[in-house]
């Protein structure tokens, strides 16, 4: 599986390389390789053709794949799991990375104001407790309170997954990329039932801006403006439904465990430049 | 407006009525007439066909559209809104039909279990404090500690609206009414990545069991899948994952307020048989 030209002739994987790296004084290239966990049959195949059989070793896993594939594995090419807990390394490797890169936290000062807004790196050497708002195709949110204690406190199956399957059904697009391109450059308001589209205006006695969104695709009811929204809106309505739904769970969490550090992380966050 | 043809030439208009109803000593029937608000224009042009102008009464509204829509009252048909809070009117009323209807107020017993499930009244003649989830087209959670003392505490975008908005999207279908018929005949494990997708079985540690919907539309990022997916299956899962994003964050809210009675109500409830 060394030569590049191996997992390249696969259409299904994504790769990215890491040179020169020295482990235990030996120096070499990582490849960091991701497909879905539903090309693993294939996957195997070509494990198999390429000879990994023979190597009879013992591989990391973790996840449910690590279940769900162990079978696969031992027959397919004779390789046992190792299998970690998911959460136990989800926040072990988020404390190393953050550890080896300090800019990999960040925030954004002035969130609603497009001019002053910008990405400010994040100081945190000193992280207890803090919430962990993991977003995958679904979302868990877990209390952390040091490097070995946390809990599982709430979740959603309103993720990364929800997001992308959607859009693919609302506008025929096929990946995560074509996605977020597509949210890019559209306008939920022409999708979403906002306070002011109810009210005229704020509903000041409770605070609810004009802007809020009131009812999400709500204004899909009407054939008449179902005909007139396009794609790039459905799919920015998709992606705003669902940041908000996971903003107000994280916010009603910290609130219920009195914890002010909020880290959002997970795949779903990657390639995202809204 | 009294004779019943007047507002059953009119498609849009949904009508119940009240027979000999007898109100400050005049006994008559009480008319319950519903349209969506996008109807307005065509309601008022229609009153105004019928003499209402002439009448120059006081009408009481509540609701966004008591603001939105105040100004076309008074140049339309002459009559001015006597406006109320919708949240202060909503807990009044609710209270009202309780007190006066026993069993308006009711909960599932046994809900997991299809054969042992049944529908059980609930005695709230001693309410205090209780949680109000109202379900319209989007979502407010109230705290209600006493007949005028009350605080909204959360809500959510994602109601009624959404659940209707989608469903005619993803199946083209027009009306509520189609859309509950439709979720009642789908299966919503044909659309969503379940635990046991991802993990083959329980995610035990955690208290994850396989059958416990981990990504909403999870699996309809595959071509293959979207293509043997059905409307009745498309919307299911989009009534499943709104009820539960709605039980989830009722549930959160109740733990933060430390209230154990939660009362959910709404237009969203109505025709709904499953």
């Amino acid at each position: 599986m060394r030569s590049k030209p191996v997992y390249r002739e696969a259409a299904w994987f994504k790769l990215r390389e890491m040179n020169d790296v020295v482990i235990r004084g030996r120096k070499g290239t990582l490849h960091f390789i991701r497909f879905p966990t539903s090309e693993m049959g294939n996957f195997l195949s070509l494990a198999r053709s390429k000879g990994l059989t023979n190597l009879g070793n013992i591989v990391s896993a973790t996840g449910g794949g690590a279940y769900k594939f162990e079978e696969d594995f031992i027959k397919e090419v004779n390789m046992k799991l190792a299998k970690y807990d998911e959460f136990d390394s989800l926040i072990k490797g988020m404390l190393f990375v953050e550890a080896n890169n300090r800019t990999e936290c960040y925030y954004w000062s002035n969130p609603t104001d497009d001019n002053l807004c910008a990405k400010v790196n994040y100081d945190f050497s000193n992280p207890y407790p803090f919430l962990l708002v993991n977003i995958g195709s679904g979302v868990s949110v877990l209390a952390v309170y040091g490097h070995n204690n946390y809990k599982r406190v709430s979740g959603t199956s309103i993720g990364g997954g929800t997001f992308l399957g959607l859009c693919c059904l609302l506008t025929g697009c096929n990946t995560f990329e074509e996605a977020i391109e597509l949210a890019t450059g559209g306008d939920n308001t022409h999708v979403d039932k906002l306070v002011r589209d109810i009210y005229g205006g704020d509903y000041e006695r409770f605070g609810l801006p004009g802007d809020l969104v009131a009812s999400s695709f709500g204004q899909m009811n009407s054939r008449d403006k179902r005909s007139k929204v396009s794609r790039e809106d459905l799919a920015r309505a998709t992606l705003v439904t669902i940041t908000n739904n996971i903003g107000s769970i994280a916010r009603m969490c910290a609130l219920q465990e009195k914890i002010e550090k909020v880290l959002f992380i997970g795949n779903f966050l990657r390639v995202n430049p809204i």
